[in-house]
Protein backbone atom coordinates (compact mmCIF):
# COMPACT_ATOMS: atom_id res chain seq x y z
CA UNK A 1 0.00 0.00 0.00
CA UNK A 2 0.53 3.65 -0.74
CA UNK A 3 2.52 5.12 2.35
CA UNK A 4 2.12 9.14 2.77
CA UNK A 5 3.35 11.37 5.33
CA UNK A 6 1.05 14.36 6.56
CA UNK A 7 2.32 18.12 8.23
CA UNK A 8 -0.87 18.98 10.40
CA UNK A 9 -1.75 21.99 12.50
CA UNK A 10 -4.13 22.69 14.87
CA UNK A 11 -5.69 24.67 17.87
CA UNK A 12 -5.95 22.22 20.33
CA UNK A 13 -8.03 23.99 22.58
CA UNK A 14 -11.28 22.33 21.82
CA UNK A 15 -10.33 19.07 21.54
CA UNK A 16 -9.64 16.22 24.09
CA UNK A 17 -6.03 15.77 22.48
CA UNK A 18 -4.55 14.01 19.36
CA UNK A 19 -5.27 10.32 19.80
CA UNK A 20 -8.68 9.19 19.03
CA UNK A 21 -11.49 8.29 22.13
CA UNK A 22 -15.18 7.57 21.60
CA UNK A 23 -17.41 9.99 21.42
CA UNK A 24 -15.03 13.00 22.27
CA UNK A 25 -13.28 15.40 19.30
CA UNK A 26 -9.58 14.23 19.26
CA UNK A 27 -7.12 15.57 16.29
CA UNK A 28 -6.86 12.07 14.81
CA UNK A 29 -10.78 11.35 15.00
CA UNK A 30 -11.19 14.96 12.85
CA UNK A 31 -8.09 13.39 10.07
CA UNK A 32 -9.80 9.95 9.90
CA UNK A 33 -13.15 10.91 9.24
CA UNK A 34 -12.23 13.38 6.57
CA UNK A 35 -9.50 10.74 4.99
CA UNK A 36 -12.25 8.05 5.23
CA UNK A 37 -14.76 10.76 3.13
CA UNK A 38 -11.75 11.24 0.72
CA UNK A 39 -10.36 7.53 0.63
CA UNK A 40 -13.97 6.31 0.66
CA UNK A 41 -12.74 3.48 2.75
CA UNK A 42 -11.66 3.64 6.36
CA UNK A 43 -7.88 4.47 7.47
CA UNK A 44 -5.91 4.34 9.99
CA UNK A 45 -3.07 7.44 11.08
CA UNK A 46 -0.24 7.61 13.28
CA UNK A 47 0.89 10.43 15.00
CA UNK A 48 4.19 11.66 16.16
CA UNK A 49 3.51 13.24 19.14
CA UNK A 50 0.09 11.99 21.01
CA UNK A 51 -0.86 15.38 22.17
CA UNK A 52 -2.91 16.01 25.17
CA UNK A 53 -5.93 17.73 25.15
CA UNK A 54 -5.71 21.17 24.59
CA UNK A 55 -2.37 21.13 23.47
CA UNK A 56 -1.62 22.80 20.27
CA UNK A 57 0.28 21.77 16.65
CA UNK A 58 2.36 23.86 14.55
CA UNK A 59 3.96 20.93 12.98
CA UNK A 60 3.03 17.75 13.65
CA UNK A 61 3.44 14.66 11.11
CA UNK A 62 0.98 12.17 10.75
CA UNK A 63 1.56 9.05 8.34
CA UNK A 64 -1.00 6.64 6.98
CA UNK A 65 -1.19 4.06 4.43
CA UNK A 66 -3.40 3.44 1.94
CA UNK A 67 -4.02 2.37 -1.73
CA UNK A 68 -7.83 3.99 -1.94
CA UNK A 69 -6.84 7.82 -1.76
CA UNK A 70 -7.47 9.46 -5.35
CA UNK A 71 -6.63 12.89 -4.63
CA UNK A 72 -3.85 13.88 -6.49
CA UNK A 73 -0.75 14.43 -4.03
CA UNK A 74 -0.48 17.86 -4.37
CA UNK A 75 -4.65 18.52 -3.77
CA UNK A 76 -5.02 16.67 -0.65
CA UNK A 77 -4.13 19.51 1.83
CA UNK A 78 -6.96 21.46 0.25
CA UNK A 79 -9.41 18.49 -0.36
CA UNK A 80 -8.35 17.95 3.52
CA UNK A 81 -8.52 21.27 5.30
CA UNK A 82 -12.13 21.93 2.90
CA UNK A 83 -13.65 19.17 5.49
CA UNK A 84 -11.63 19.73 8.28
CA UNK A 85 -12.72 22.28 10.94
CA UNK A 86 -10.53 25.31 11.11
CA UNK A 87 -9.17 24.42 14.51
CA UNK A 88 -7.45 21.60 12.19
CA UNK A 89 -4.82 22.56 9.01
CA UNK A 90 -3.35 20.09 6.86
CA UNK A 91 -0.05 22.13 5.63
CA UNK A 92 2.14 19.78 3.60
CA UNK A 93 1.19 16.01 2.08
CA UNK A 94 3.83 13.74 0.40
CA UNK A 95 4.05 10.17 -0.56
CA UNK A 96 6.65 8.40 1.99
CA UNK A 97 8.94 5.16 1.75
CA UNK A 98 7.02 2.01 2.88
CA UNK A 99 9.36 1.87 6.18
CA UNK A 100 8.25 5.34 7.20
CA UNK A 101 6.70 5.10 10.44
CA UNK A 102 5.19 8.98 11.51
CA UNK A 103 5.88 7.99 15.43
CA UNK A 104 8.93 4.90 15.20
CA UNK A 105 11.03 7.03 12.52
CA UNK A 106 11.46 10.60 14.30
CA UNK A 107 14.88 11.39 15.25
CA UNK A 108 14.01 14.60 17.41
CA UNK A 109 10.97 16.32 18.79
CA UNK A 110 10.52 20.55 19.47
CA UNK A 111 7.90 21.88 21.55
CA UNK A 112 7.14 24.98 22.30
CA UNK A 113 5.65 26.42 25.77
CA UNK A 114 4.57 29.80 25.03
CA UNK A 115 4.28 32.50 28.15
CA UNK A 116 2.39 35.72 28.48
CA UNK A 117 3.88 37.73 31.41
CA UNK A 118 1.56 41.11 32.34
CA UNK A 119 -0.33 42.90 34.72
CA UNK A 120 -3.52 41.41 32.58
CA UNK A 121 -3.95 38.55 30.53
CA UNK A 122 -4.25 39.12 26.82
CA UNK A 123 -7.19 38.15 24.61
CA UNK A 124 -5.46 37.56 21.37
CA UNK A 125 -2.91 35.31 23.00
CA UNK A 126 -5.57 33.45 25.71
CA UNK A 127 -6.11 29.80 23.57
CA UNK A 128 -1.91 29.62 22.98
CA UNK A 129 -0.44 30.97 26.09
CA UNK A 130 0.07 30.70 29.66
CA UNK A 131 -0.82 34.22 31.55
CA UNK A 132 2.23 35.07 34.05
CA UNK A 133 1.17 37.42 36.40
CA UNK A 134 3.71 37.31 39.15
CA UNK A 135 7.21 39.25 39.26
CA UNK A 136 9.39 36.76 37.01
CA UNK A 137 13.03 36.64 36.33
CA UNK A 138 13.92 35.40 33.24
CA UNK A 139 17.51 35.39 33.37
CA UNK A 140 17.49 32.90 35.87
CA UNK A 141 15.02 30.17 34.14
CA UNK A 142 17.22 30.33 31.46
CA UNK A 143 20.26 29.53 33.91
CA UNK A 144 18.11 26.48 35.14
CA UNK A 145 17.27 25.57 31.47
CA UNK A 146 20.26 24.83 30.46
CA UNK A 147 21.16 22.47 33.63
CA UNK A 148 18.03 19.76 31.74
CA UNK A 149 20.72 19.74 28.61
CA UNK A 150 22.46 16.41 27.75
CA UNK A 151 21.12 12.92 28.46
CA UNK A 152 19.82 12.54 31.59
CA UNK A 153 17.14 10.03 33.27
CA UNK A 154 13.70 11.81 32.60
CA UNK A 155 11.83 10.49 35.41
CA UNK A 156 11.28 12.86 37.99
CA UNK A 157 9.80 15.02 34.88
CA UNK A 158 7.31 12.42 34.27
CA UNK A 159 3.67 11.38 34.88
CA UNK A 160 3.53 7.94 36.10
CA UNK A 161 0.79 5.64 34.33
CA UNK A 162 3.00 5.15 30.56
CA UNK A 163 4.84 2.17 30.27
CA UNK A 164 8.31 3.32 28.75
CA UNK A 165 11.51 0.70 28.72
CA UNK A 166 13.62 3.43 29.46
CA UNK A 167 13.15 6.82 31.34
CA UNK A 168 16.30 8.03 29.82
CA UNK A 169 16.47 10.53 26.97
CA UNK A 170 18.78 13.09 24.93
CA UNK A 171 18.00 16.62 25.60
CA UNK A 172 19.68 18.37 22.66
CA UNK A 173 18.64 21.61 23.06
CA UNK A 174 16.39 24.02 25.45
CA UNK A 175 16.05 27.94 24.38
CA UNK A 176 14.17 29.79 26.63
CA UNK A 177 13.47 33.15 24.17
CA UNK A 178 12.50 36.50 25.86
CA UNK A 179 13.16 38.91 22.57
CA UNK A 180 9.09 39.03 22.10
CA UNK A 181 6.23 40.20 23.96
CA UNK A 182 4.93 35.98 23.83
CA UNK A 183 7.67 33.98 25.76
CA UNK A 184 8.94 30.74 24.53
CA UNK A 185 10.37 28.23 26.20
CA UNK A 186 11.77 25.45 23.23
CA UNK A 187 12.91 21.80 24.08
CA UNK A 188 14.22 19.74 21.44
CA UNK A 189 15.35 16.12 22.74
CA UNK A 190 15.33 12.46 20.96
CA UNK A 191 12.12 11.23 23.17
CA UNK A 192 10.01 13.12 25.33
CA UNK A 193 8.13 11.09 28.78
CA UNK A 194 4.37 11.84 29.57
CA UNK A 195 4.21 15.26 30.46
CA UNK A 196 7.79 15.28 30.20
CA UNK A 197 7.77 19.05 29.33
CA UNK A 198 5.06 20.50 31.56
CA UNK A 199 6.43 19.27 34.30
CA UNK A 200 9.69 20.78 33.39
CA UNK A 201 7.98 23.79 32.80
CA UNK A 202 5.60 23.94 35.91
CA UNK A 203 9.54 23.75 37.70
CA UNK A 204 10.95 26.39 35.35
CA UNK A 205 8.03 28.88 36.55
CA UNK A 206 8.43 28.39 40.04
CA UNK A 207 11.87 29.02 39.82
CA UNK A 208 11.40 32.08 37.17
CA UNK A 209 8.89 33.38 40.43
CA UNK A 210 11.78 32.68 43.26
CA UNK A 211 9.73 30.13 44.93
CA UNK A 212 12.64 27.41 43.95
CA UNK A 213 16.51 27.59 43.64
CA UNK A 214 17.67 26.77 39.59
CA UNK A 215 19.63 24.18 41.37
CA UNK A 216 16.68 21.86 42.47
CA UNK A 217 17.00 20.61 38.78
CA UNK A 218 20.47 19.21 38.90
CA UNK A 219 18.45 17.38 42.08
CA UNK A 220 15.33 16.17 40.58
CA UNK A 221 17.25 14.72 37.64
CA UNK A 222 19.57 12.75 40.38
CA UNK A 223 17.27 11.39 42.54
CA UNK A 224 14.54 10.88 39.62
CA UNK A 225 11.65 11.64 42.55
CA UNK A 226 8.66 13.20 40.35
CA UNK A 227 7.26 14.95 43.74
CA UNK A 228 10.56 17.04 44.19
CA UNK A 229 9.19 18.52 41.04
CA UNK A 230 7.34 21.50 40.62
CA UNK A 231 3.31 20.63 38.97
CA UNK A 232 2.35 19.99 35.46
CA UNK A 233 1.88 23.45 33.41
CA UNK A 234 -1.22 24.11 32.05
CA UNK A 235 -1.95 22.73 28.28
CA UNK A 236 -2.78 26.18 26.92
CA UNK A 237 1.22 26.97 25.70
CA UNK A 238 2.41 23.61 25.03
CA UNK A 239 2.79 23.49 20.76
CA UNK A 240 4.29 20.77 19.27
CA UNK A 241 6.44 22.93 17.25
CA UNK A 242 8.47 20.24 14.87
CA UNK A 243 9.69 16.07 14.27
CA UNK A 244 12.42 16.03 12.72
CA UNK A 245 13.54 12.76 10.61
CA UNK A 246 16.43 10.71 8.84
CA UNK B 1 -19.94 62.94 38.89
CA UNK B 2 -16.32 61.33 38.92
CA UNK B 3 -15.60 60.49 35.04
CA UNK B 4 -13.15 57.62 34.74
CA UNK B 5 -11.22 56.60 31.69
CA UNK B 6 -10.71 52.82 30.93
CA UNK B 7 -8.36 51.45 28.36
CA UNK B 8 -10.09 48.17 27.21
CA UNK B 9 -8.66 45.42 24.47
CA UNK B 10 -10.96 42.24 23.24
CA UNK B 11 -11.75 39.95 20.57
CA UNK B 12 -14.19 40.88 18.59
CA UNK B 13 -15.14 37.38 17.15
CA UNK B 14 -17.51 36.37 18.75
CA UNK B 15 -19.53 39.93 19.37
CA UNK B 16 -22.16 41.93 17.43
CA UNK B 17 -19.66 45.18 17.94
CA UNK B 18 -19.13 47.72 20.20
CA UNK B 19 -22.31 49.46 20.43
CA UNK B 20 -25.29 48.24 22.86
CA UNK B 21 -28.07 46.27 20.43
CA UNK B 22 -31.06 44.45 22.08
CA UNK B 23 -30.58 40.76 22.33
CA UNK B 24 -27.12 40.37 20.96
CA UNK B 25 -23.61 39.76 22.83
CA UNK B 26 -21.58 43.69 22.33
CA UNK B 27 -18.87 44.96 24.08
CA UNK B 28 -20.38 47.86 25.43
CA UNK B 29 -23.17 45.29 27.01
CA UNK B 30 -20.72 43.27 28.55
CA UNK B 31 -19.16 46.52 29.76
CA UNK B 32 -22.33 48.28 31.44
CA UNK B 33 -23.26 44.72 33.09
CA UNK B 34 -19.85 44.61 34.57
CA UNK B 35 -20.22 47.93 35.95
CA UNK B 36 -23.54 47.95 36.98
CA UNK B 37 -22.89 45.00 39.40
CA UNK B 38 -19.78 46.80 40.87
CA UNK B 39 -21.41 50.08 40.95
CA UNK B 40 -25.09 48.91 42.05
CA UNK B 41 -25.97 51.55 39.60
CA UNK B 42 -26.62 51.76 35.63
CA UNK B 43 -23.92 53.69 34.28
CA UNK B 44 -23.90 54.50 30.68
CA UNK B 45 -20.42 54.36 28.67
CA UNK B 46 -18.53 55.91 25.43
CA UNK B 47 -16.32 53.97 23.53
CA UNK B 48 -13.59 56.12 21.37
CA UNK B 49 -14.85 53.85 18.45
CA UNK B 50 -18.25 52.07 17.54
CA UNK B 51 -15.88 49.01 16.17
CA UNK B 52 -18.19 46.89 14.00
CA UNK B 53 -19.10 43.20 14.46
CA UNK B 54 -16.03 41.28 14.20
CA UNK B 55 -13.35 43.70 14.72
CA UNK B 56 -11.30 43.60 17.59
CA UNK B 57 -9.55 46.26 20.31
CA UNK B 58 -5.89 46.41 21.36
CA UNK B 59 -6.59 49.63 23.03
CA UNK B 60 -10.18 50.92 22.84
CA UNK B 61 -11.08 54.07 25.11
CA UNK B 62 -14.06 54.46 27.42
CA UNK B 63 -15.48 56.90 29.63
CA UNK B 64 -18.31 57.11 31.97
CA UNK B 65 -19.41 59.32 34.88
CA UNK B 66 -20.58 57.83 38.34
CA UNK B 67 -20.46 58.10 41.49
CA UNK B 68 -21.79 55.15 42.86
CA UNK B 69 -18.01 53.41 42.66
CA UNK B 70 -16.78 52.12 45.28
CA UNK B 71 -13.84 49.86 44.41
CA UNK B 72 -10.28 51.82 44.57
CA UNK B 73 -9.26 52.73 41.10
CA UNK B 74 -6.12 50.66 41.03
CA UNK B 75 -8.69 47.82 41.46
CA UNK B 76 -10.88 48.55 39.37
CA UNK B 77 -9.25 46.29 36.20
CA UNK B 78 -9.01 42.87 38.27
CA UNK B 79 -12.64 43.43 39.79
CA UNK B 80 -14.41 44.22 36.16
CA UNK B 81 -11.71 41.44 34.68
CA UNK B 82 -13.04 38.54 37.00
CA UNK B 83 -16.53 39.13 35.84
CA UNK B 84 -16.15 39.97 31.97
CA UNK B 85 -15.76 37.14 29.63
CA UNK B 86 -12.10 36.03 29.08
CA UNK B 87 -12.37 37.61 25.16
CA UNK B 88 -12.19 41.56 26.94
CA UNK B 89 -10.28 42.25 29.42
CA UNK B 90 -9.77 46.06 31.03
CA UNK B 91 -6.26 46.94 30.77
CA UNK B 92 -6.12 50.30 32.99
CA UNK B 93 -8.50 52.70 34.67
CA UNK B 94 -7.85 55.83 35.88
CA UNK B 95 -9.78 58.90 36.96
CA UNK B 96 -10.24 61.54 34.07
CA UNK B 97 -10.89 65.49 34.29
CA UNK B 98 -15.01 65.95 33.90
CA UNK B 99 -14.80 67.26 30.44
CA UNK B 100 -12.91 64.17 29.29
CA UNK B 101 -15.14 62.17 26.17
CA UNK B 102 -13.80 59.21 24.75
CA UNK B 103 -15.14 59.69 21.26
CA UNK B 104 -15.37 63.51 21.40
CA UNK B 105 -11.46 64.32 22.69
CA UNK B 106 -10.09 62.14 20.62
CA UNK B 107 -7.48 63.29 18.45
CA UNK B 108 -6.10 60.34 16.28
CA UNK B 109 -6.97 57.20 16.03
CA UNK B 110 -4.64 54.47 14.87
CA UNK B 111 -6.38 51.36 13.19
CA UNK B 112 -4.24 47.97 12.12
CA UNK B 113 -5.42 45.55 9.65
CA UNK B 114 -3.57 41.94 9.60
CA UNK B 115 -2.84 39.41 6.63
CA UNK B 116 -1.39 36.31 6.81
CA UNK B 117 -0.34 35.60 3.55
CA UNK B 118 0.60 31.60 2.80
CA UNK B 119 -0.69 28.86 1.11
CA UNK B 120 -2.74 27.81 4.10
CA UNK B 121 -4.42 29.36 6.53
CA UNK B 122 -3.22 29.51 10.31
CA UNK B 123 -5.23 27.91 12.69
CA UNK B 124 -3.56 29.81 15.20
CA UNK B 125 -4.29 33.56 13.51
CA UNK B 126 -7.74 32.58 12.09
CA UNK B 127 -9.69 34.66 14.80
CA UNK B 128 -7.61 37.61 14.32
CA UNK B 129 -6.50 37.64 10.23
CA UNK B 130 -7.72 37.78 6.43
CA UNK B 131 -5.91 34.66 5.07
CA UNK B 132 -4.31 35.96 1.60
CA UNK B 133 -3.84 32.94 -0.71
CA UNK B 134 -3.02 34.97 -4.21
CA UNK B 135 0.19 35.64 -5.44
CA UNK B 136 0.49 39.32 -3.56
CA UNK B 137 2.69 42.12 -4.45
CA UNK B 138 3.30 44.11 -0.86
CA UNK B 139 5.82 46.45 -2.11
CA UNK B 140 3.06 47.56 -5.05
CA UNK B 141 0.55 48.25 -1.99
CA UNK B 142 3.06 50.20 0.22
CA UNK B 143 3.19 52.35 -2.63
CA UNK B 144 -0.10 52.75 -3.30
CA UNK B 145 -0.92 53.11 0.43
CA UNK B 146 1.56 56.48 0.37
CA UNK B 147 -0.93 58.10 -1.91
CA UNK B 148 -3.67 58.52 1.43
CA UNK B 149 -1.47 60.38 3.20
CA UNK B 150 -2.49 64.18 3.75
CA UNK B 151 -5.72 65.85 4.44
CA UNK B 152 -8.62 64.10 1.45
CA UNK B 153 -12.14 63.94 1.26
CA UNK B 154 -12.44 60.11 2.02
CA UNK B 155 -16.20 59.89 0.36
CA UNK B 156 -15.12 57.83 -1.84
CA UNK B 157 -13.99 54.86 0.91
CA UNK B 158 -17.22 55.68 3.24
CA UNK B 159 -20.15 53.43 2.86
CA UNK B 160 -23.13 55.30 2.99
CA UNK B 161 -25.44 55.34 6.00
CA UNK B 162 -23.71 57.57 8.58
CA UNK B 163 -24.59 60.76 9.01
CA UNK B 164 -21.37 62.80 9.24
CA UNK B 165 -20.82 66.95 8.84
CA UNK B 166 -17.81 66.25 6.43
CA UNK B 167 -16.20 63.63 4.75
CA UNK B 168 -12.74 65.34 4.94
CA UNK B 169 -10.10 63.85 7.16
CA UNK B 170 -6.53 63.95 7.70
CA UNK B 171 -4.73 60.80 7.38
CA UNK B 172 -0.83 61.35 9.46
CA UNK B 173 0.46 57.91 8.55
CA UNK B 174 0.23 54.80 6.73
CA UNK B 175 2.74 51.62 7.56
CA UNK B 176 2.58 48.51 5.11
CA UNK B 177 5.13 46.13 7.63
CA UNK B 178 6.00 43.17 6.00
CA UNK B 179 8.44 42.28 8.53
CA UNK B 180 6.64 39.56 9.95
CA UNK B 181 4.98 36.62 8.68
CA UNK B 182 1.72 38.34 9.78
CA UNK B 183 1.71 41.45 7.57
CA UNK B 184 0.12 44.79 9.23
CA UNK B 185 -1.41 47.59 7.45
CA UNK B 186 -1.24 50.62 10.16
CA UNK B 187 -3.59 53.80 9.26
CA UNK B 188 -3.49 56.74 11.40
CA UNK B 189 -5.81 59.63 11.44
CA UNK B 190 -7.81 62.71 12.75
CA UNK B 191 -10.60 60.44 12.43
CA UNK B 192 -11.96 57.71 10.48
CA UNK B 193 -15.69 57.31 8.65
CA UNK B 194 -17.76 54.39 8.65
CA UNK B 195 -16.09 51.13 7.31
CA UNK B 196 -13.11 53.54 5.81
CA UNK B 197 -10.42 51.60 7.16
CA UNK B 198 -11.69 48.06 5.47
CA UNK B 199 -12.79 49.78 2.29
CA UNK B 200 -9.25 51.30 1.86
CA UNK B 201 -7.71 47.75 2.55
CA UNK B 202 -10.06 45.76 0.11
CA UNK B 203 -8.61 48.16 -2.62
CA UNK B 204 -5.45 47.85 -1.02
CA UNK B 205 -5.69 43.65 -1.39
CA UNK B 206 -6.89 44.25 -5.08
CA UNK B 207 -3.56 46.63 -5.71
CA UNK B 208 -1.54 43.78 -4.04
CA UNK B 209 -3.38 40.57 -6.37
CA UNK B 210 -2.41 42.68 -8.99
CA UNK B 211 -5.68 43.36 -10.45
CA UNK B 212 -5.96 47.47 -10.08
CA UNK B 213 -3.45 49.84 -10.02
CA UNK B 214 -1.92 51.84 -7.54
CA UNK B 215 -3.16 55.24 -9.00
CA UNK B 216 -6.40 54.31 -8.77
CA UNK B 217 -6.16 55.18 -4.81
CA UNK B 218 -5.96 59.12 -6.27
CA UNK B 219 -8.64 58.93 -8.66
CA UNK B 220 -11.07 57.43 -5.98
CA UNK B 221 -9.73 60.05 -3.86
CA UNK B 222 -10.35 62.87 -6.29
CA UNK B 223 -14.23 61.51 -7.36
CA UNK B 224 -15.50 60.41 -4.21
CA UNK B 225 -17.06 57.34 -5.95
CA UNK B 226 -17.51 54.59 -3.96
CA UNK B 227 -18.35 52.29 -6.73
CA UNK B 228 -14.69 52.80 -7.71
CA UNK B 229 -13.17 51.74 -4.85
CA UNK B 230 -12.42 47.74 -3.92
CA UNK B 231 -14.96 46.07 -1.67
CA UNK B 232 -14.88 46.27 1.89
CA UNK B 233 -12.42 43.46 3.74
CA UNK B 234 -13.74 41.29 6.03
CA UNK B 235 -13.64 42.23 9.60
CA UNK B 236 -11.93 39.53 10.69
CA UNK B 237 -8.12 40.99 10.41
CA UNK B 238 -9.15 44.73 11.79
CA UNK B 239 -7.85 45.96 15.02
CA UNK B 240 -9.13 49.38 16.70
CA UNK B 241 -4.58 49.92 18.15
CA UNK B 242 -4.57 52.67 19.74
CA UNK B 243 -6.40 56.27 20.28
CA UNK B 244 -4.13 59.62 21.43
CA UNK B 245 -6.13 62.53 23.43
CA UNK B 246 -4.42 65.72 24.38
Amino acid sequence: MQNYRLTVQYDGTDFAGFQLQPNQPTIQGELERVLAVLAKAPIRIIGAGRTDSGVHAEGQVVSFKTDCLTVPIGRIPAAMNSLLPDTIRVLTAEYAPSDFHARYSALRKTYRYQVYHGPTADVFLRRFALWEQEPFNWAVVEQAASLLVGRHDFAGFASTGSSVRTTTRTMYRVEVDTSQRLKLLRFTADGFLYNMVRSIVGTLLEIGRGSREPESIVEILATCDRSAAGPTAPAVGLVLESVDYA
